[in-house]
């Protein structure tokens, strides 16, 4: 069998996420992809992604992978999904990996983008891509505060359900918030995100930026861990799955 | 009487184009600014833009005037637009201006850019953003050909209707041809554009850049003024009204 490793570009605006939900009437971008995929190859395949993105969260590059017993090459196969594919879905690197690589067990880190539009009008042509935040913001004070979150944390206070019992600890290596024009970027990578981590951070750091939590309030609502003290879970329209490393 | 200028961006997606028309279900730009407005100052009003833009087109700044007796304040104005506005639709300006000022007759030259995806797979965040030309391009060559362009022509050679008894003689001030990452722009600045002609010019540099027509042919097609020998017409979705200069 071989092993493909699918990059993925995504505007997740339509679909009920990355994963197939059988409560949902939405599509999903892994059963979009698989039945591309099978009529393709003509044989069932099961596409394991880097890890899920929730209803409305975009991808620059999400990475997936499937195993085949189909020798079409990566070219042919690139250039017939997306054909084959709705425009909200590209294809935009196919490689032939080793037998053993795993898109989800074998990623180092994730990068995501949280993208702000910060003026008092709205844009047009941003619409579904951007989150509009019309207050204005103390970048430096955000990066500033941003720092106490850089290292290994719980991050339970960041995260929407404590259902799973996924572990809370999680390292951030790398957070950057800088702004190109109207819009300000926050960045981070991490080994591993909670359910909403990147959402519920970036609220919080817009909280802070507008002066609504008091300097030295991102170390404490991370230490006491309670949800409640962080800021509100900002919209899926302005998230994006940047990277996988490897 | 006051006289209110508007600067607006929009998404031509959803849109018949700027002018309202009694025949299409669309609805048209206009006629949503319109309805806006009337909510808003308890009064009808007449928008005369700077020149209609055509379905799917986008515009990052069109300019349009109207009259009102209304004394808002056009930082309100701008705020409860934007609210009562879809959001592929945003007022990006308001100011008051002198009574003589017309969008349309005062306007010196306008900027169009049209956007190509020029690399071997779509993009679904630039979907409706862009036109997505796979086939390599020679820029310089595109470059060099579209100095014929320059200066006052007939350029009957790139319109798609000459029913409209418009004078087909039309100044190009300026054409720049230029590369961001796969992102071919034309830019044209012209004291006036025909029917479709930033399209037809646009779908000839295309095939100039993939050595489909001579060296030297853009300037034979230009003499000729025959529509059939210039290139196709590019779709609506990678057209942008970027400036009105006055």
């Amino acid at each position: 069998m071989r092993n493909l490793r699918l990059q993925i570009e995504y505007d997740g605006t339509k679909y009920c996420g990355w994963q197939v939900q059988s409560r949902r009437r939405q599509k999903s971008i892994q059963g979009t992809l698989e039945k591309a995929l099978r009529k393709i190859l003509q044989e069932k395949v099961k596409l394991i992604a880097s890890g899920r993105t929730d209803a409305g969260v975009h991808a620059q590059a999400q990475v997936a992978n499937f195993k085949t017993r189909s020798n079409i090459g990566t070219e042919r196969l690139q250039l017939g999904l997306n054909a084959l594919l709705p425009d909200d879905v590209a294809i935009t690197k196919i490689k032939e990996v080793a037998a053993g690589f795993h898109s989800r067990f074998c990623a180092s880190s994730k990068i995501y983008r949280y993208t702000i539009l910060n003026r008092t009008y709205p844009s047009a042509l941003l619409k579904n891509r951007v989150y509009f935040f019309p207050f204005p913001l103390d970048l430096r004070l955000m990066q500033q505060e941003s720092k106490a979150l850089l290292g290994r944390h719980n991050f339970s206070a960041f995260r929407t359900t404590s259902k799973n019992e996924k572990d809370p600890v999680k390292t951030i290596k790398r957070i950057k918030i800088f702004k190109t024009g109207s819009l300000v970027h926050i960045d981070l990578e991490a080994n591993g995100f909670l359910y909403n981590m990147v959402r519920c951070i970036a609220g919080t750091l817009l909280e802070i930026g507008r002066a609504k939590l008091p300097k030295g309030s991102l170390k404490q609502i991370l230490l006491r861990r309670k949800r409640k003290l962080a800021g509100p879970k900002v919209p899926a329209c302005g998230l994006y799955l940047k990277q996988v490393k490897y």
